[in-house]
């Protein structure tokens, strides 16, 4: 099977190595921007690709919404088969592409897209078929991790995990996706639409790890626990619960063996139990080999990851209740229901009584945009 | 497709539940003892099976070489898919079995037989596809993690460990191939023939856990150690290493929260990096999942694991040098290359200077036979 690359960046070039080592794969042209097809397999127009008999599949590493939706489309209307690793597009536009690759019998996969080199999505749509999935999540975005893990061991602030993270190439000169906890939120919203049909799309929770300090790190040391940024998701009645927030672990919790910039996505089957995946969740060789692994799919025929009926969803997080950990000014320590407090000057440390996942998130946004600052995290898996 | 399954104990009456579950996939005969044959479903006779133009797969889980050798040989020659938990049967003849497949156009998975629930073999199977893997392993054996575990935790000495096991159905009444390396040797025999198609049936070294004792295990926890049995396996010039040993890890390595019954698997792709996989490696559902999942792959055309040229080798297990810890009478330290040693009454502690894999294991074979009582484990990963 031939295979055009679009895009050449730092993904692009470990696909197109490795489509000419891979055997049963070919590398075929490649869509660079204009100006810049300094080698007979480079191109810069798409119809070169789309014409071309001899093309039968098309990998985008471009990034973006557009105009990676409007190739996407075009290539699947010329029956060539589609692999992504944009979180973003799949996130944006994913079911209609699903749509229009079943109209047209070609494929749509993006292991790629969520969590780099880890198996998840594509041992997520295997197990869903003859499995009930009862939840699913993990540690999901690799920068914030590398930070979480290095303002704990190496006693780093913020800042200084976040230009360590960024002089190794774990992070972007423009954090704020990653930081925000949005890119784990795009990972999430996929792994729920594989595993329930249901994208979604719409009230969703997100808090990422830009309120945490060394402060913070220190004092969970002291009590034993260990941050990290999970994603959860899973069944909630009609639609599905999906959010994004820093969770504070016991020491000998597996997710305190996730260090640097690695991830782990588990899900628990009905009947398989707790399945844990483990590996580098970005890089140019590891996300290029889940490009490779959803072509050599292809050739097996699996073409699928999204159902036929797969739709969006607003997503329902007051199912499920947790206990929090919040430091916020003292002053507003009431506006939460506390079961314990630690005062520290000007500011208290609470952990609160069961609260909803969306009473927690809701209350947060309230208080900082009364101007308050403040960290939170859920307590325990 | 209708699937009839052979055996109807543990796991074939899992895999008979989960079939009328699932959504493609239909619950054919079952075939049972003679005398067992107690309802409309379960026939005594093979050839019923065989014969039915409308089963077009067959699941074994019955264990054991002979009959399910010539069942399965029956099988692929009557056309229909064959997919199999049984460990013994593919280690010893899986390399008919897959040309047999090969040659009748019927599939021949076995997921199952590696890891139960934990999707090892398949994502092994995918990943060499299109990536190298350098080496591949892990604790691959439920009853022996679950011993070590209490042993540690719950500071139980050897027999009470087992008894704990045997009790939870974690172990067999008769448990030797379990705590013998044997059951973790027969996997990365598979794990091995499914990544480099050499199924290294000759020059296996196996050492389980059969001389650990309570006091090993106190000594290794005051020096901060853990102890697991580790398979492990690899390329080795033309050839493929491939053993089974305690190791001794570090607090902290990720293999050290692998408690109770769970099994690790992991490989390293040469573009993937590390890629861990835990779960459940044994028991009714979790196999059983395993057996459907290999059903729905058959669905999407994905039907061998073991490439068309898979032969047997002998494995090299000369290549790899490693520190060892050996606990043995001090008489025979001279035996070993010492680095350095503590003495403990007629007993010492060793920690060997790097030697060969091969030269640990026949040298403690050695001294076995002339009727020493000693313990070893590799250091460290």
């Amino acid at each position: 099977m031939r295979v055009a690359v679009l895009g050449f960046g730092t993904v692009g070039v470990g696909v197109y190595e490795m489509l000419q080592q891979a055997q049963e794969l070919e590398a075929g042209p490649v869509l660079v921007r204009p100006g810049k097809a300094d080698a007979p397999f480079k191109v810069t127009d798409l119809e070169q690709i789309l014409a071309d008999p001899r093309v039968d599949a098309v990998a985008e590493v471009m990034g973006g919404v557009e105009p990676a939706y409007q190739y996407a489309s075009a290539a699947l209307r010329a029956g060539k088969h589609f692999v992504t690793s944009n979180k973003a597009l799949v996130a944006a536009r994913g079911i209609e592409l699903n749509a229009l690759a079943r109209e047209n019998g070609a494929a749509f996969l993006f292991s790629a897209a969520c969590g780099g080199g880890v198996p998840f999505l594509h041992n997520l749509s295997l197990a869903r078929e003859s499995d009930e999935i009862l939840s699913l999540g993990g540690i999901l975005n690799g920068t914030t991790n590398y930070m979480l893990d290095a303002m704990q061991r190496l006693s780093l602030d913020y800042g200084e995990a976040l230009q360590d993270a960024q002089r190794l190439g774990y992070a972007e000169a423009d954090p704020s996706a990653d930081v925000s906890g949005m890119d784990a939120l795009r990972k999430i919203m996929l792994a729920c639409a594989v595993a329930y049909d249901k994208l979604p799309s719409d009230g969703l929770l997100n808090e990422g790890i830009e309120s945490i300090t060394a402060a913070d790190v220190a004092h969970f040391r002291s009590k034993g626990y260990t941050c990290r940024l999970l994603a959860r998701g899973g069944r909630a009645g009609e639609s599905v619960s999906a959010w994004v927030e820093p969770v504070l672990l016991r020491d000998g919790a597996p997710e305190c063996a996730v260090l640097e910039n690695y991830n782990m996505a588990s899900y628990e089957g009905k009947c398989s139990g707790p399945i844990v995946l483990m590996g580098q969740g970005a890089g140019r060789y590891p996300t290029a080999s889940a490009v490779l692994r959803d072509l050599s799919c292809i050739l097996h025929g699996k073409l699928y990851m999204f159902q036929v009926d797969c739709r969006r969803v607003a997503a329902d997080n007051n199912c499920k209740e947790q206990i929090y950990y919040v430091r916020l000014p003292a002053a507003l320590a009431g506006d939460l229901p506390v079961e314990s407090a630690e005062l520290d000057g000007d500011t208290v440390r609470v952990v609160t009584r069961p609260i909803s996942v969306s009473q927690m998130h809701v209350t947060a946004q309230r208080l900082r945009a009364a101007g308050a600052s403040l960290f939170f995290a859920a307590i325990g898996g």
